[in-house]
């Protein structure tokens, strides 16, 4: 199993409204540093899993909309709660989409929060 | 020259409401990776620039009430960019002060924003 | 599959008492810098594996007892050699017991001994 | 299962010369942080799963003939396209063939070539 | 003083030709992750000792022509030794002229060559 | 100024025996990562501070004493507390010894002892 992993980030605006998020339930932010793995069993003719460049662009693509936003006010997320491991899948979900007809192997994404917490998804 | 540093972090939400800022005139937020040195010419008869727990506590108190918050919400940055440059010095002064009658030597207070972005202050 | 990771350390001493061991048969110390993943198929309704200040404290109490001691006169490590690997699985042991009621997924303990070398256990 | 996880890097210099490359084609460089994670169900009465000082020697010894060269003038790589993958499975094969007799278990091989990119191979 | 740090990388290949340097006579090559620290007094009406973008991209354009570059083949490094000091100082010196109507104040800039070695420049 | 910095570690145990350390009075220990810092106004006709080989050597000689020792037994630690700060120092101090006849510019010995806490001096 091979595997190429990159890194970007994301800073973000959000409130987390349950009581138990306790303090995160007022509206803060994050950096999210994100690592996206992207896994296959063989690297063809080039010897690689994902062109690297395009793996960043794609990420990057994904990201967009993110960047620089309060959370709470994109219609997609409204009423959810925006966690960590939520963002990791969401973000997993739609780079999976967009990679469509040049990676269909498997996706880890990872969010790093703090330099003491992370959180990821993977299909 | 001796020095002692400690690292903690916090995770806030602001909009910087200047052109000069582009898309980060959005709400947004960040997580800022809070690096604290203290300096000393000397380390007493404990050998030390500082004790290390009281170090992390200090912080922890001059932290506390920007944790989880908006910042364009704390009357007192009212009106102010609340730039990665300027948080450095914010923190730097309040811990300047409650340090005061433990610390007296220069302290210096770096803000990572994310893996490639740095702002510092010292005095 | 998702995963929710934290970080902390402690600092102890120990001998490794076998040749095999070289000088660190040794009484000599280690900080372990600990990375702890938790593991969930799912993220229920709270979009959450396990609420991170719950995972803060649980591996904080695991911790406290290693904390600032001499494992080698620790009665549960008498006569045993308490490698990194060792230490993960301790570690990991005593975590997964105390999570038990709270969360009851896969679990892998990292220890970092230094900036070159790492051990880990998972069930 | 349990790991060891251990850290060396090599510099070496290398042309990937087919336009999927873009700039890559020139002749350029990298210095790559290598991670070896080595895998075993049990550590037996050493409680270990390899001896680091061991696996720190035979990565070394790996990486030697690697080590301050150009890939392209080393005959074993004449007409390969030496991407971060196919190096992570090239010193992976080395490693496993030189530990055989020693570690029986899986290996895996990450490269760091930058800040924001790695590349991996797994048995 | 206050002060902004960015991070950046470059991939380039170059032989240090005097026998001082041991194995490193070799064409090989290196990862540059590079950081440059701009320092200022004050922070004017925007609360910044630079904009952070314009920082990102005055670097990028510095970087630019060395890039995936052989150093050996670059006219301006010819017969000189392109040691991580030397570079340091010549990215110094063409990130300084080209900020020099933004930007007039100290500028350090560090090139981390492994995970263990790293060479700087400050005016 | 031109800077090299080089890093190394040691894992040590001890028991800071005065009533201001707390629980650090326990017998445990401490992997301390080492960076050194070398500076040079100039670096002379091989465009080097210092032989970053000969550095790393130089160090690991100065650290050999150390290494997985228990440093309450070594004489000349005999009724000293032996705090991160005063390590750095004593670090410093040999190598500045050591080094002499090949190095004279200032040094900075910085020992990491967590991923949150270090300590450093130089002269």
């Amino acid at each position: 199993m091979y595997t190429v992993k990159i890194r970007d980030h994301i800073m973000i605006a959000h409130a987390l409204k349950n009581p138990v998020f306790g303090p995160a339930q007022n509206l803060h932010g994050a950096t999210y540093i994100i690592d996206v793995t992207f896994y296959s069993g063989d690297i063809g003719r080039y010897n690689i899993v994902i062109d690297m460049g395009l793996a960043h662009e794609l990420l990057k693509e994904v990201l967009e909309p993110l960047q620089y936003k309060n959370l709470d006010e994109i219609s997609e997320f409204s009423g959810k709660l925006t966690t960590t491991e939520f963002m990791a899948k969401y973000i997993h979900d739609k780079l999976k989409e967009k990679a469509n007809s040049r990676f269909n192997g498997k996706i880890r994404v990872t969010l790093g929060e703090s330099h003491i917490s992370w959180g990821s998804y993977e299909d």
